[in-house]
């Protein structure tokens, strides 16, 4: 050991004692006849006092040396409360320089002066930095709490392979060419998916396993090409089983990470997160709820002579509106802006209506020459609207999409109103989801989750007169407004499982080509199973109160899918290419 | 929940209790007026009775059929000691049948009628045997223990990235075709080697990771192309440090797994082990240790005359004795047996010369004309023999391989005498490794650990004068005459990694081009580190008594890299190839 302790740990309690440091050099101070340094490690930072005629041994140190020093607890003059050690200092007696360091292209503090792209370059410097390095440490103290509770709930961890085969189902696959067998690939899981089926149709029960996966798409922000799912299976047990078990995974994690006491998760059929939120996974840590006002809107219309109608409301389906508490303040800058907000082409909308609630009740609102101040009357206390209040409206002819759009309006008032505070917490469930969503694309139904999920028992005889309105055994965890984590209760029958292929529009050749050796499995004893996945690298983020899941990862890829630091992906040795028998088309200049 | 109970737990005590289970048809008995039906899940087996109106309800029902039962516990007629539920049965009222099965292509017990073969393709079947479970269920309990006691130590577990960069130096890497960047490739890594090295330059000062690591090399019997590795690193200590640390987690699984208390481990140089055994990874659940015999042959040959001499040992470098005690019985045939075996191809020993020490003491050898009974006396004191003893010797001009062959003989005769018994483990570090070994097919000094392995500082002045007999930090884990783990004190000065490089033969620029962004990356300040890793495969094939990794392994590859279950490595879709920008070459029939 080149320490006797740690930068972290001395206390006034230690003072006297002659200790022995390692650490990084994180700052030096020259004044007059003193130099003070502070001396860095994982566990923290300690004050190093060079006096008189230990100087000298300050001389020549520079940023990021690493030192192993030894010297005398002493007590400080100047306390330093804001540092767990710092109350003391040492009296340098010796200094053994371990490494020198070149001076890092930026500051190793939390509030760094390097760019995205440099602290990507030299990652094991940015690294260093406490914050980054705490994120990490969350990241190790979660995966560990996720283990233990699932272990004390009997899931065994099982590895399953990296190596596996290409699913033309699905996200794209990244593949690895076999040397052994010339001609043949193998892929990286995007999800253990057919395997933990697998080791229920083995009996394992309960199954878990923190693993990596993979999927080859175009990066959006936040997404990165491998990405770690806590990924659970389980036989014998219904939707409510599943339910209640991972609600204590989650309850467990806030307990013992954050100390939170979570109350039991509320659940939202996905039909309600869609009408009340505009969203598969509202952000609940405000209300501001939707209120439908096409009813409202199209009475007032119909009592209207054709040509002092309000052309968008008339012709509208559906129309939808939000309630700013205290909002009425807005400027016409603010609200102009918020209407650019909403009409830009991410989000699409045409337009947005306001109205704000004056003092002593008056509504006055940017359609006041189509509609009288009883109907805007009737539209306050729709919208339960009260003195000081703003009301916000978008319409559009398709509902599901102008919900969208007004749930982006949501996220942005609440984001304006510090509604959206990343240290409080809102989780839930999002139950009940659709079976099948309508792909224009592929023109056919497509699994919404995918096509082992299990509709509701209730609703199987909905399979052969009204598939689009089947509900599937299938659910998410949403914590303030991210989806982390979802799964299902799958089929475990073939004749159900036939029947879902035919609406997805399979053949039975089809059926059996892509999903045949899971098909196969089945026939010799499959239990009653379901399960769920959870992304970590989402959930650490949220945990860590961080935007981007990027800080959660010790070494992420930017969006090219590029390692910077470590100059991956590149080219490799033709004698690489000659041993696999792939060649590299010739690339376009 | 489809269950009250699960197949394992109930008792005498409950008797009277209504109760319901769900699981696996494991065996069905007609006995007359009575049918008696096992039903299995991951926790046990209980006995179902259908009796008297019942009996038609285990009608059409047939092995690995999955049951829903209800009935009441009853205590049994005859009693099974060996069986945890063998004091109960089920009085069945109910039975669902969740799902039908087709008859199993081999029996579900732990003798299996199945081919290797056949339980790969079935390996979801396979799975459901107890024994292969219980490997599993190990596997699962010793990485949550391995995980507990490094958390315990203040070891963070950081994920390190599966697609990395390609790396010339070592085995074979395999690629990942990156289609955002064509022409270029990932590879995925052997180990995290660099990566665990560059979080110890962040400062993460304890790191470890059971991590998944890939190579593409010809598979030999019991290799993987994807392994599990416990990878560990630590900062600002000593070889001393990394060896209590790690004999502490060795004993911590022992001790929770097992409930084994492994004394000290002993500590053996490389020099010794193969002095005395013939091997880095010496077998000491046995004694049977070498006895050089090369001074005491040659003293009596140089006593005879050219005509007289036994060329064999006259000329050999070096001969070397072990003692099988009692084996003196060995009939000819026997003797014959080992001589074929140690000079089989793999082995390659020219032959074996033995020695019997009889009843009264006198030695009877197959060199008996050779040698005077006074010469044999001298051997049987050297061996330290006794009456009833076998002496066995090997001779040859290169000590290193005729100690390896010795080794080979050794090992066979401890098998044919018992004394490697799978229950018994002998745990002990192997230290003082040589920094290089000579390549022939390179003509030049090969680093023996890794290139960033730390000479002994003791042996620092000899990297000049004779590097070939420098001793590294390095060492391994060796349990059972198995390698289990391994590693070494990593080099941190600039220039002592410098002056490694020109011994191994690179160049400045080679060493930059081979190594650069690790290189550069210590130039921002290194703190002193080493680290080791474990194979998690072969320390869970240890701990359950086994030979082959691979029934630690939920879905493992055959010898040609193939998951015959999944069908993998495959053909890919055209489309595929087309987006990545690669073309396979045409294949010779």
């Amino acid at each position: 050991m080149y320490r006797t302790v740690t930068c972290g740990e001395l206390r006034i309690a230690d003072v006297g004692k002659t200790v022995t440091l390692a650490g990084w050099v994180q700052r030096i101070r020259k004044m007059g006849g003193l130099t003070f340094i502070d001396l860095r490690d994982r566990y923290g930072l300690t004050q190093l006092a060079f006096n008189n005629d230990k100087l000298a041994l300050a001389e020549g140190l520079g940023r990021e040396f690493v030192l192993q020093v030894t010297g005398q607890v002493i007590e400080r003059q100047s306390k330093n409360t804001q540092l767990p050690t710092g109350e003391i200092e040492i009296d340098v007696q010796s200094v053994n320089i371990l490494n020198p360091a070149l001076t890092p292209p930026f500051t190793i503090e939390d509030e760094s002066d390097g760019g995205d792209d440099l602290r990507m370059k030299y990652r094991y410097l940015d690294l260093r930095r406490p914050i980054v390095r705490k994120n990490l440490e969350l990241r190790h103290k979660m995966a560990f709490e996720t283990r233990r509770y699932l272990d004390e709930q009997g899931f065994l961890e099982v590895e399953t392979p990296v190596l596996v085969n290409s699913t033309p189902e699905g996200a794209r696959d990244f593949v690895v060419p076999s040397r052994m067998n010339p001609g043949t690939f193998y892929a990286l899981p995007q999800s253990p998916q057919t395997l933990k089926q697998l080791l229920m149709v083995s009996g394992f029960d309960r199954y878990f396993q923190i693993v990596k996966c993979f999927r080859d798409e175009d990066l959006r922000a936040d997404r990165q090409p491998e990405f770690t799912q806590i990924d659970c299976e389980m036989s014998f047990i219904e939707q409510e089983d599943i339910l209640n078990m991972f609600e204590g995974m989650i309850k467990h994690l806030f307990k013992t990470i954050l100390n939170i006491d979570i109350p039991q998760l509320p659940r939202m059929t996905w039909a309600d997160a869609m009408k009340y939120y505009g969203s598969d996974k509202p952000d609940t840590r405000f209300g501001m709820t939707f209120v439908e006002l096409q009813d409202l809107f199209h009475a007032a219309e119909d009592k209207k002579a054709e040509e002092d109608k309000f052309s968008v409301f008339a012709n509208a389906n559906y129309i939808g509106g939000i309630c700013a508490k205290g909002c009425a303040t807005y400027t016409r800058k603010q609200l102009d802006a918020l209407t650019d907000y909403v009409k830009r082409s991410q989000i699409g909308a045409k337009g947005m209506v306001y109205a704000r609630v004056e003092e002593g009740g008056n509504v006055k609102s940017s359609v006041d020459k189509f509609y009288t101040q009883d109907v805007l009357q009737e539209l306050k206390q729709a919208m339960n609207a009260e003195e000081g209040d703003l009301i916000l409206i978008l319409s559009g002819d398709d509902a599901m999409k102008t919900r969208k759009q007004l749930s982006e309006l949501r996220l942005e008032m609440g984001r304006q109103l510090g509604l959206r505070d990343p240290k409080k917490f809102s989780c839930l469930w999002v139950i009940d989801f659709p079976m099948y969503e309508w792909s224009d694309e592929e023109n056919r139904l497509m699994a919404m989750h995918h096509p082992f999920t299990s509709p509701k028992p209730e609703d199987i005889p909905l399979l052969d007169t009204d598939p689009a309105s089947v509900r599937a055994n299938a659910y998410d965890c949403v914590i303030n407004g991210c989806e982390v984590g979802g799964g299902s209760i799958r089929i475990h029958e073939a004749g159900l499982q036939q029947k879902i292929f035919e609406i997805l529009g399979f053949t039975p050749e089809q059926a059996q080509t892509k999903f045949g050796f899971l098909m196969n499995a089945f026939k010799y004893g499959a239990p009653p199973h379901g399960g769920l996945a959870y992304g970590l690298d989402r959930l650490v983020s949220i945990f860590a109160g961080l935007d981007s899941i990027r800080d959660c990862i010790a070494f992420p890829k930017n969006n090219q899918g590029k390692d910077v630091m470590l100059g991956a992906p590149s080219i490799i040795d033709q004698i690489q290419l000659d041993e696999l028998q792939i060649d590299i088309r010739p690339q376009a200049k």
